[in-house]
C-alpha cells in the first residue's frame, strides 16, 4: 500500500486485503437490484424516505420486486408492506434504510439474517457528528455487515441513481441513458448534479451518493465505473480518501479508460473542517492531491457548476482538432468579453482571413459591426434566421477554426417574442448538424425570469439535436478547454 | 502629460489643452436636459430610436420639452414633430440622433446653427469599421462640433441614463435613485447593467454609454461622476483610453472620492482586436494598466456579472470590520463548497466557540449536521423559520465573525411551496435589520425556472429591506472581498 499522506479518516479498520490485488466487489445487486426493500417507508407524502424511494421506484416503473417495511402499515402506496425485513419473502438485493441511527445495528443484524446483499443507509448521525459514541456506532454497523457478508453504502447518503434500472432517490431527472456516471460523497451535490443535469441537458448513466463511506468507498465506485462499459465519463465529488492505495489504483484504472472529473471538497482550512463535520472524512493534503491529479490527467474543477459544464461538453461535443474558436454573436461589448473569456482560459480566437470577411460583407451591413472574430454581426443579419445561420456556416467552414460558439442574447431576444428565437435556434442547429465541427450554443439570459423560461425551451430543442447549450461564453470556453486538454494529454501518451 | 504607453486610438487631435488643468466640461445639459430632440424619431414601434428614446421619455414622465424631428411626420406618439432641428422653437440641451452615419455631418451643422448643446449619436458606421473614409467621417463631425461649441457623445452609443431626470434609453430599470453611476463604452454592456440591475436590485444614480468617444470620453465622464455628489460608487466598462493624461487625473479624482470598479475590455490579443472593431479604440498595455489599478485602488473585475455583484455589495452592505464570515445553510456538500469558496478568495470562516455550539445544539437535532462554521443545520431547524432565524441570530451575535451569509437552496425550497420560503426569508430579513453586521442572502436556484421565479419574488422582499441577494456563495464572497479590500486600502492611506 502506498504511503501517501492522505488520512484514512474514521473508517473502521478493514481486515480484507487492500492494494492492487484487492478484488473488485460485485456491485451488480446495488446498481441493478432484482428486489428493493425500503425500511421505514410510510404513507406520509412528506416523509423523505417514502417520497424519495418508494415514489421514485414507482415513477421510474421499476421492474423488480418492491418491499416496503414498516411494522405499523399493511401497505404503502398500494404495495404490500412487511413488519420487518425478516418477513420479506426473499433475500433482498438492495435495502434502503431510513431508520434513526440508533436502530441501525438491529437492522444490520436483520440484513445479515435475511441474507440481504446491499444496504444503503439514508440514516445520519454517525461519524460526521464527531461524537465518540456515534463514531463507535458507525464502526459497529460496519462490523456487523462485514462479518455477515452484507455491503454498506453510507451511512448519511442517498444511495443509487440508475434510471435505466428504475432505481433512484430523485425522480426529477432525465430518463434516457447518458454516458456520465458520478460518485458523490455528498447527497446534496448528487441531487444537484441530477437536477441541474435535467435542466442543462445532462443524462446520466449511473450515480451513487455514498456519504460517510463506512464500508464501500470512493475506490470501489471509481473502480466499478472504470470497468463499466456503459460509463463513458466519470465525475466524482470527494471529501476524504478512505483507502489511499486502493483509491490510487482505481484512479489509474479510471483515467486510463475514460475522462475522470473530480471536485475535491475541503481544499481550504475551513472547507476541510466542514468536510470533517459533513462525512467525517479528513481532507487530503492539497499539494499531493494536485500532483496526483496532474499525473493521472484528472480534470479538476472548483464547483458543481463547472462539473456540469464539462459533463455537457463530453456528452455532446466531438473532440476538437485544436483550440481555435470561431465566435458569432451580436453586441460589441459582449464580443470583446467573449474573446477575452476564451483567450484567458487558453483557447485562441484567430482573425478571419480577408476573403472570408469579404464573403460576410456581401450580406452584412457594416454599421457598428465587427467581422473579424468574434463576429459582432448586424441586427438585420441577427434577426434573420437564415442570414445568421449563413454567417455561422461560413465561419464554421473556415479551416482556421476547430470549433464554433454561437451566442444568442435571450435577455433581449425575448422582447421580439420566442417565435423569432425559435427560428434562429432551429437554423443554427441545422448548421451544427452539417458543419462537422463541435458547435456550442450560448444562451445569455442575464438571470431574467422571462429569458430563463424562453432559454429552457430553446435548450430542449438544442439538446434533442445534440447541440449543448451554455449560459455564457465563459462556461463554454472553460468546458471546451477541459475537453481539449483531455484529448491533448491523451494523444501524447 | 504622462507618457503612458496607451494609444490614443482614432480620436481626433483635440486642440483644447490637455492635462491636470483641463477644465471639466459642464455636462449638466447632458444629464439634466431641459429639452430633448430625437432626430429620426418615427411612429414605427419597431424603430429603435423611437422605441428607445421617445417611448422611454414618456415612460419616465420626463418633465422637459420633447421635440421629435422627422420631415415626414407631423407627430410622434402624440407629440408634435418638426421637419428639422432648425425648426425646433428653442436651442435644445440634448439631441439624440438616429440618422445613418452619412447624414450626420449635415445634422452636426444644424446642431451648431440651432445652438444645441449636447448630441448623442446612436448612429454607427464610423471609426469602429476601420474603413479610412469612415474614420474620416468621425473626424469631420467631431471637428464641426468642436468649432461650433457643441459636444458629442458617441458615435455608436446609447447616450444618457438618468432615471431621476426622466432621461434614458432603457425603460426596464429600477426608477429609484441609487448610489452607483456607470460609464460604458459599450451600449450592450450599459443595457446589460441596467437590466441585470433591475433583476438583482441595483438602482443607478446615472449612467452613460459613450461608444467611439469621438469627443467626450472616459476622462470627462469619470471626472463628472467623481465630482457628482449623488454618485457614491463609479463603475466603468472601458475599451480604450483616448487621453491618457486626463484619464489618469480623472481616475485619481474618482478613486480619492469613492470606489471605482473597472472592467477593461480587450485584455487578451483577440479581445483587443475585437475592441478595435467595436469602438475603434486601441486597448492599453496590460501590465501598465494593472499597475495603475493597483496604485489607484481600482477594483478590477472580469465581467459584467462580477461588476453587478460589487454594485450590489456597495449599495446594501456597510463596511465589514474584517474578513471573518459566518455561514449558515443546509447541506453538507454545499457547506464544504461555501467554506472553500470563501477561503479561496481571501475571506476566513472561523470555527465557532464551543459555548455557542452548545447553544445551537440545544435546539438543533444532531443527525447529519455540522455546527461549527459553516453551519449545516438540520432539516427540522431549516424548515422552521423561527428556529432558522434563531440560528442566524446566534452566529451573527458571535464576536468572531464580521459578517454573515445565509444560504437558502431555493432549488429545493420550491418543492415545499413559496409560502414556507417567504416565512423563512422574512425571518432572516428581521435578523439582518437587528444584528448590526453586514448580512448577505444567497438564493441558490440551480438555474431551474421555477426556482428562479420564486427567487425573483424573494429577492424583492430582501431588497425592499435592504438585504442584498446573491446567486451563490462564490458571488457573495467575491463581492464582499472587493468591499473589504476597498476599505482596508482606504484605511491605510
Amino acid at each position: 500500500m502506498c504511503g501517501l499522506p492522505v488520512a484514512s479518516g474514521v473508517a473502521f479498520d478493514r481486515e480484507t486485503p487492500i492494494g492492487q490485488n484487492c478484488p473488485m466487489p460485485d456491485l451488480t445487486p446495488l446498481f441493478f437490484p432484482a428486489s428493493v426493500a425500503i425500511v421505514g417507508a410510510s404513507s406520509n407524502p412528506q416523509a423523505l424516505v417514502n417520497r424519495n424511494y418508494v415514489r421514485t421506484l414507482l415513477d421510474f416503473g421499476y421492474k423488480g420486486r418492491v418491499y416496503p417495511v414498516n411494522p405499523h402499515l399493511s401497505e404503502v402506496m398500494g404495495i404490500t408492506a412487511y413488519p420487518s425485513l425478516l418477513d420479506v419473502p426473499e433475500p433482498v438485493d438492495y435495502v434502503v434504510c431510513g431508520l434513526p441511527a440508533r436502530l441501525t445495528p438491529g437492522l444490520m443484524e436483520q440484513c445479515v439474517a435475511a441474507r440481504a446483499r446491499m444496504v444503503s443507509l439514508y440514516s445520519a448521525g454517525f461519524g460526521e457528528t464527531a461524537e465518540p459514541e456515534r463514531l463507535e456506532l458507525e464502526r459497529t454497523i460496519a462490523d456487523i455487515a462485514r462479518r455477515g457478508g452484507v455491503r454498506i453504502v453510507g451511512p448519511n447518503c442517498l444511495g443509487v441513481h440508475n434510471p435505466s434500472a428504475g432505481v433512484s432517490f430523485e425522480s426529477d431527472c432525465r430518463r434516457d441513458r447518458g454516458i456520465v456516471s458520478f460518485l458523490s460523497q455528498s447527497g446534496g451535490n448528487a441531487r444537484d448534479l441530477i437536477r441541474v443535469g435535467r435542466q442543462r441537458g445532462i443524462s446520466y448513466c449511473k450515480g451513487i451518493s455514498y456519504g460517510n463511506a463506512a464500508d464501500l468507498n470512493e475506490a470501489d465506485f471509481l473502480q466499478y465505473f472504470a470497468a463499466d462499459k456503459d460509463t463513458g465519463v466519470i465525475g466524482a465529488y470527494i471529501e476524504g480518501i478512505k483507502e489511499p492505495g486502493r483509491f490510487l489504483d482505481a484512479l489509474m484504472q479510471g483515467t486510463e479508460a475514460k475522462p475522470v472529473i473530480v471536485l475535491k471538497g475541503g481544499r481550504t482550512p475551513a472547507g476541510a473542517r466542514a468536510v470533517n463535520s459533513h462525512t467525517g472524512a479528513l481532507a487530503g493534503e492539497r499539494e499531493v492531491w494536485d500532483a496526483i491529479c496532474r499525473q493521472r490527467k484528472v480534470l479538476q474543477v472548483e464547483d458543481i457548476e463547472e462539473m456540469a459544464d464539462i459533463f455537457l461538453a463530453f456528452s455532446y461535443l466531438d473532440p476538437p482538432r485544436g483550440r481555435r474558436v470561431g465566435i458569432i454573436g451580436i453586441g460589441g461589448g459582449s464580443s470583446v468579453q467573449a474573446a477575452d473569456d476564451c483567450e484567458r482560459i487558453g483557447l485562441t480566437v484567430p482573425p478571419l482571413p480577408s476573403a472570408l470577411r469579404e464573403e460576410l460583407k456581401a450580406f452584412t451591413p457594416l454599421t457598428g459591426v465587427g467581422l473579424s472574430n468574434p463576429i459582432d454581426t448586424a441586427a438585420d443579419v441577427y434577426w434573420d434566421a437564415e442570414s445568421y445561420a449563413r454567417t455561422v456556416r461560413l465561419v464554421a467552414g473556415f479551416d482556421g477554426v476547430d470549433m464554433v460558439f454561437v451566442v444568442i442574447p435571450v435577455i433581449y431576444a425575448v422582447m421580439r417574442g420566442t417565435h423569432v428565437l425559435g427560428e434562429q435556434v432551429e437554423a443554427i442547429v441545422r448548421v451544427a448538424q452539417e458543419c462537422g465541427k463541435p458547435l456550442a450554443m450560448v444562451l445569455r439570459t442575464g438571470g431574467m425570469v422571462d429569458a430563463e423560461t424562453a432559454a429552457a425551451e430553446m435548450r430542449e430543442h438544442c439538446i434533442a439535436a445534440r447541440v449543448p447549450v451554455f449560459p455564457g461564453v465563459r462556461h463554454a470556453a472553460r468546458a471546451v478547454h477541459h475537453l481539449a486538454w483531455y484529448y491533448e494529454k491523451r494523444s501524447v501518451e
